[in-house]
C-alpha cells in the first residue's frame, strides 16, 4: 500500500507570546508556539541549527534510554566514529555522494592552515564506518558485525523547522555487516520492529505504519528502505525512522570482503538504520493539543507536579510529604511552591510542558482532607483523599500512554481511506492517508502525486505484514509534515 | 604546592603485533600497544581524529553514567547547543579567542555555497552558550542557572595521541551562572569534589591531587582554573579534569545581566567545567600493566568472563549455568566458548582487555567439582567449588577497585618528594612529583621548569585543602603525560 499527502509549507514568523495559536487555525504556527513556550528548543545562531533546552533534552534522554536498551537487546554494540570525513570517501559510492553533496558542510581550514584535502562534517557515517569495517571484517567468524553510534550529524538545511528539519541533529545510526542477503534483511526488519516500532508505539504511544519506500524515496545508496510513518495532528505523515538494506553497494565501494566457510572471499550484505531528534517533533505533533504538549509518562522529564496552590496552614508540609511519597513510589515528580507567581500562570505552564499529572494542594481542600488531581491528557479533575493521592497518581499515570495511543489510532483510522484510483488518493491525501493499489500509481502516478504536494509514504502488503518481496496489492499515500 | 615533571615526547610508529612492549622499555609505545591490542580505539582517517571501538566506548558509557548521575545530583540539567559557532562569537572574549584560535576547524562552505560568514566547529561552548544565557537570565530568580552538555568538540591537534590528545574528543562541559562570586566559586569547587574527584577516586580508582593552576596554565578566559591531577604509571602527571571560575569575563562580553533583589542590573559570576574521553587514557596509564588493561569493575564493559577451557563432559552446561547465576547476581558477564581458538590466546585477550575476573571451566577441574578463578589485577588463581563460584566472583569483584586505588596511591606517594628549591624539583620531577613552595618557584621558576620539560601542575594549600585564596605554602610539580 502507498501513502500520499500534502507537503506542508513549513511555518514562519516568531512564536506568539500570549496563548498558543489554535491548531485548527495554523498548525505549523501552533507547532512553533509549543516548541518555544514549552521551552523545548530555540533556533541556533547559525542558520538551521538548534539549541535543545533542558525540557526538550530530557525527553531526548528518555527516548535514548528506551532505544539504546532495545538496540543492545538486538545485539548491537555502541562505538564512535569521527565527525570529519575525507571528501574522497563520500565519492566512493556514486548514489550516496549524489544524494548528500547538496547538503554538506565543508571544513577547509584547520589549526590555522588551509587543509590539503577538505573534510566534510558527517551527514551520515556509512563511508567512514565502512572504511573501518574493511579492516575489521576478515572471516565469516567476524559476522554479523553489529555497530551503533549516538552522534550529531549535519545536513545543510534551507527550510529549517526545529526538531523536524535542522542543519544539525542528534541521532543514532546503526551499521551492520552480514554473510547473506537474507541475514541482512532479517536484521533490518528486526531493528524496524523490535527497536523502532516498539519504541514508537509502546513508549511514545504513536502508532506507525510500516512498509518500504519507493525507489524515488529510498536512502541514497540503499537497495531498500524500510520506514515507520506516523500521522500527525494535521493529518499529514511524518517519516519517523528508517532501516535500510544496503545490499553489497558499500561492501564493493569500500572493498569489504570475508572468507566464507569454504575459504572463498565474498562481499557481505549490509544494513544501516537511524532515528533522530525528529522524534521529539513527532511527539509534539501526534499528541499535542491547544494547551500544549501531552507526554506519555515514560518520556516525561517530570511525570507529576505537586503544586502548592496558595500558602496556608500545613499546605507546604502536605505538598512536600506527597512529593516524598511519589518519589518513593518511583514517580519522577517536582514540587512547585512558587506561590509568588500566580497559580493560574503556573498551571498553564505545566500544561504547556505536558506533565502528565498535576496535584494541587490548597488550604481549603486540605482542611477537608483532600487534594485535587488533574490529568493533562484528558484535563480531568478529581478530588482525592490526601492519603490516597500517591496511589491515585500512580494509577492515573498507568493509563496515559494507552489513552494517547488509542486516541492517535482512532484519529488516524478516521482519516485513512481506501481508494482505487489516483484521483481518489489526491482527494483523500489533502487531509489524511489514502490506501491505494501501487498498480494504479506506479512511478508516473508518483510524479502526479508530487505535483499535488503528496508523496508515497510506504509500500505495504495488503495484510500490512512486512514483506521482503514487492507488494502485490494496495499501498498507502499520505501528507508530509517532515 | 606545585607539581612539575617531564613532558613526554609522544609515541610514534605502529603498534607491535606480538606481545605488548614492556612498560619499562617504552611507556608511550606500551600505551599505543594496549590501545590497539585491547581494541579500544583506532586512528581516524583525518589526522588527529579517533575511532572509539566498542570496548573503549563501553568504558566511556560507564564513565558517563557515573558522571551524569553526579552532575544531576549537583543540580545541573543537560541541554544541547550547536556544533557550529559564528566566528564572530569567539572574538567577543579576548583571551578566549587568543587561546583557541590556533586550534580551530573552520567551515567555509555549506549546502554547496560559500558561506557569507565562516563558522567554527566548537572547541568548547562558552561563547554560544553565553549568547543564550544572555536571553535566559533576566532576574535573580533565574539564578543559579546550571547547564551541562555531552558533546563532541574539535581542537586541531598536531601531536595526537589516542584518548589523550585528539583533534576531536567527547566530553561533558558544564556552564553555570551565579549571583555572586562566592556562589560561583562554591559551585566550581562542588563540581570538582562531588563530581570529578569522587568519580576519579571512587569509580576509576585513580587518586588525584587537587588545587588550582598557575596563570600560565589556566583556561583561556578564566580567572581561576581548579584541576585534578593524576600520576600515571610512568610517574608523569595527567590533567584529568578542570573546573573554572570565569569571573564576569563572559558575562561582560555577552552582556548577561540580571536584576538583583533591589532591582539593580548586575553582571553575574560564572563557571565552566569539563572532563573528556581523556579519562580512558588515564585509566589505561594509571592501572595498566605489562599484560594490558586493568579495569575497576564499575567501568568494565564485562566484569567477568566464563571461559570454556576445552570441550568435555558437561563443561558447556556448567559454564552456561554459571553465566546465568552471575547475571542473576548483577554481574556483567560474558561466556567465551570459542573452543576452536586456543585457550591460551583467549586468556591473553581477556587479560589485555582488563576483565576483572576470569572463571575457567575445564573437564578435569569439573570432574572434581571445581572451577578456576583468576583475578586480573593481581593475576591470582584460586580453585573454587562450582557451587561457590558465583559468590567467590562477587567477593573478588568487591575488592578490585580498593586494591587498584591503594596500589596507585602507594606508587604516587613513593614518587612524590618534598623539596625546597628549584633544583630539587627539577631532579625529582624527572620521575615523579615534587612538592615545592611556590615562593621559591614563581613565574620565573615556572619558565625554568618548562625548559626542563617540567610543568607546575597545581597550587595547593600546605594542608591540601581547596583554598579560595592564593596558597600560602608549598605546591606540587609533576611530569606531563597529556
Amino acid at each position: 500500500m502507498v501513502t500520499t499527502g500534502a507537503v506542508s509549507s513549513g511555518g514562519a514568523g516568531a512564536p506568539s507570546k500570549g496563548a498558543l495559536t489554535p491548531r485548527a487555525d495554523d498548525f505549523p504556527r501552533w507547532y512553533q508556539d509549543v516548541v518555544a513556550r514549552a521551552e523545548l528548543a530555540d533556533n541556533g545562531p547559525v542558520r538551521g541549527t538548534m539549541v535543545i533546552r533542558p525540557w526538550g533534552y530530557a525527553i531526548w534522554e528518555h527516548l535514548q534510554a528506551a532505544l539504546d536498551q532495545r538496540i543492545k537487546a538486538a545485539g548491537a554494540e555502541n562505538a564512535y566514529f569521527p565527525v570529519f570525513i575525507p571528501e574522497a570517501f563520500l565519492k566512493l559510492e556514486a548514489e550516496h555522494v549524489e544524494g548528500f553533496s547538496p547538503e554538506l558542510a565543508v571544513v577547509t581550514h584547520g589549526g590555522g592552515k588551509e587543509l590539503e584535502e577538505p573534510v566534510v562534517v558527517r551527514p551520515t557515517s556509512e563511508t567512514v564506518i565502512n572504511h573501518y569495517f574493511a579492516k575489521w571484517v576478515q572471516s565469516h567468524r567476524d559476522l554479523p558485525l553489529l555497530i551503533n553510534q549516538w552522534a550529531n550529524v549535519v545536513r545543510w538545511e534551507l527550510r529549517p523547522r526545529l526538531f523536524l528539519r535542522t542543519s544539525e541533529f542528534l541521532w543514532q545510526e546503526g551499521h551492520t555487516v552480514h554473510a547473506t542477503e537474507g541475514d541482512a534483511r532479517d536484521y533490518a526488519l528486526r531493528i524496524l520492529r523490535d527497536v523502532y516500532v516498539d519504541t514508537m508505539t509502546q513508549v511514545a504511544a504513536i502508532p506507525v505504519l510500516t512498509g518500504h519506500k519507493t525507489a524515488r524515496e529510498r536512502f541514497a545508496g540503499a537497495i531498500r528502505t524500510w520506514t515507520c510513518e506516523g500521522m500527525m495532528g494535521d493529518g499529514k505523515a511524518l517519516q519517523m525512522g528508517t532501516s535500510h538494506e544496503l545490499g553489497q553497494n558499500f561492501a564493493q565501494a569500500f572493498d569489504i570482503r570475508f572468507s566464507d566457510t569454504d575459504g572463498n572471499l565474498r562481499y557481505p550484505w549490509q544494513t544501516s538504520w537511524g532515528v533522530s531528534t525528529r522524534l521529539i517533533g513527532a511527539l509534539i505533533m501526534a499528541h499535542g493539543d491547544d494547551f500544549g504538549l501531552r507526554l506519555p509518562p515514560e518520556l516525561a522529564p517530570q511525570q507529576a507536579v505537586v503544586m502548592v496552590a496558595r500558602d496556608g496552614e500545613g499546605v507546604q508540609r502536605a505538598a512536600e510529604s506527597l512529593v516524598a511519597d511519589l518519589t518513593a513510589a518511583g514517580v519522577r515528580v517536582v514540587l512547585d511552591d512558587r506561590t509568588d507567581t500566580g497559580f493560574g500562570r503556573r498551571s498553564v505552564d505545566w500544561e504547556l510542558k505536558g506533565v502528565p499529572v498535576r496535584v494541587e494542594v490548597g488550604p481549603r481542600d486540605l482542611a477537608e482532607g483532600t487534594v485535587t488531581m488533574v490529568t493533562r491528557h484528558r484535563r480531568e479533575k478529581a478530588s482525592v483523599a490526601v492519603g490516597a493521592a500517591t496511589a491515585a497518581v500512580v494509577t492515573a499515570l498507568g493509563s496515559v500512554a494507552d489513552d494517547l495511543r488509542a486516541e492517535a489510532v482512532a484519529f488516524r483510522d478516521a482519516r485513512t481511506v481506501d481508494v482505487d484510483d489516483l484521483a481518489g488518493a489526491i482527494d483523500a491525501g489533502a487531509s489524511g492517508f489514502a490506501r491505494v493499489p501501487w498498480a494504479v500509481v506506479g512511478q508516473e502516478g508518483e510524479q502526479q502525486l508530487a505535483a499535488s504536494s503528496l508523496s508515497v509514504r510506504c509500500l505495504q502488503r495488503p495484510d500490512g505484514s512486512l514483506a521482503a518481496s514487492d507488494p502485490a496489492g494496495g499501498d498507502v499515500a499520505g501528507g508530509d509534515t517532515g
